[in-house]
């Protein structure tokens, strides 16, 4: 069974939604990104992956896959059946590609990592002043379509549903792009998306405890 | 016949280095990055895409792609015999995909690009202390190995060569990582890495004055 090494609301909870659209039976661990315990048997996550940072896929074969866009795409095709990616040889591909690599890049990286590690003033001033205009990028290209790639949900929008939810408590509010806003809700509407994020607020609350 | 919108010695440089070593024929266009201009006709180069950054892809159809990490893989899945990808089913093309998102996101978005472009010390203590634990990453994986993936060059190559070359001039040395020092230097043996860093590199003198 492949197995997932999460930490409540991350950018590993995009691995879960995934996961949970295609169907795919999955063993979770909560791994603690700040401490780098693995909460299951007080561990070193370190020991897991060197990186110390979710999502860590486990395969079937004992390897350990990261970085979301890998993982995202590796779950996509364990049931290609779910149209979670496009196939490969399929353009649309090379689009997903292009999305994981934007949204784990110019959302993920340049903005929310640094807003939730770095915390002061002095390091947050020059991302926030350019977030806006990374946002305008999935904002345009959504203001006549359902899903990122394609006619169907695929894991570049459980990556994007992710940074989405986590750019209210960055302080961004994404009213001001009602693309973004209304993508949001929908991406919500969908059974998967919501028991992954009741699970893992439900996790959250009890850590804060 | 493909055409690769790059600036001299910025991360579009891994696309030339990939178009080089699958021999593929393309037209090179000068944007510049931070003028917006396309230099061949003073056009701007956010009709060309509204990201305004290079790597921009032109495919046959007319389509861009942009976000190295996609464009790599287009590249080296238009000539699949050059070997620059593990081909799609292959376990090892999800260790490219790993690659080229941690290069992408942890060195290049949360090191290379606030050093280049917001320049200020408030904004990159954190970035600074932190890239000696991010690389340590490929210094580690590479301490006995020859490549990032498998026994041959790939695309990720090319990737963590354009990313290594910068973290001289972003004031990191490399030498303090044997494993990554010996690397660089084989890589910039190969014949399509020595050129196109000698395109780039004249090219860029060339703006300068
Ligand atoms: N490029 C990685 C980023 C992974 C990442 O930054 N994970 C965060 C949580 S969202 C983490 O675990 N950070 C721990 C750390 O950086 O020490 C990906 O796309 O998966
Ligand atoms: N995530 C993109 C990053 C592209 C990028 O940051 N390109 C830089 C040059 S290395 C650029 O053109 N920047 C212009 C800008 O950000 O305004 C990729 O991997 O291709």
């Amino acid at each position: 069974m492949l197995q997932l090494y999460f930490f409540p609301m991350a950018c590993s909870l995009a691995s879960r939604i995934a996961l949970l659209e295609a169907g795919i039976e999955a063993q979770y661990h909560l791994a603690h990104i700040w401490t780098k315990q693995v909460v299951d048997d007080g561990s070193d996550f370190r020991a897991i992956s060197p990186k110390g940072a979710v999502p860590v896929l486990v395969l079937e074969n004992g390897d350990r896959l990261t970085e979301s866009a890998a993982v995202l795409q590796y779950i996509a095709d364990v049931k290609p059946e779910a149209g979670l990616a496009p196939r490969f040889g399929d353009p649309d591909r090379y689009r997903l590609q292009e999305w994981l690599s934007f949204i784990g890049a110019e959302i993920h990286k340049a903005f929310l990592y640094p807003t939730f590690w770095y915390k002061d003033d002095g390091s947050l001033a020059k991302p926030r002043a350019r977030i806006a205009q990374t946002l305008s990028v999935p904002a345009m290209h959504l203001a006549n379509r359902e899903f990122l790639v394609g006619n169907s949900f695929t894991v570049a929008d459980a990556h994007l549903t992710w940074a989405l939810l986590l750019l209210r408590p960055a302080g961004v509010d994404i009213a001001q792009w009602p693309a973004l806003s209304s993508y949001l809700e929908r991406m919500q509407a969908r059974p998967a998306v919501r028991e992954a994020i009741a699970t893992e607020m439900a996790l959250r609350k009890t850590m804060a405890a």
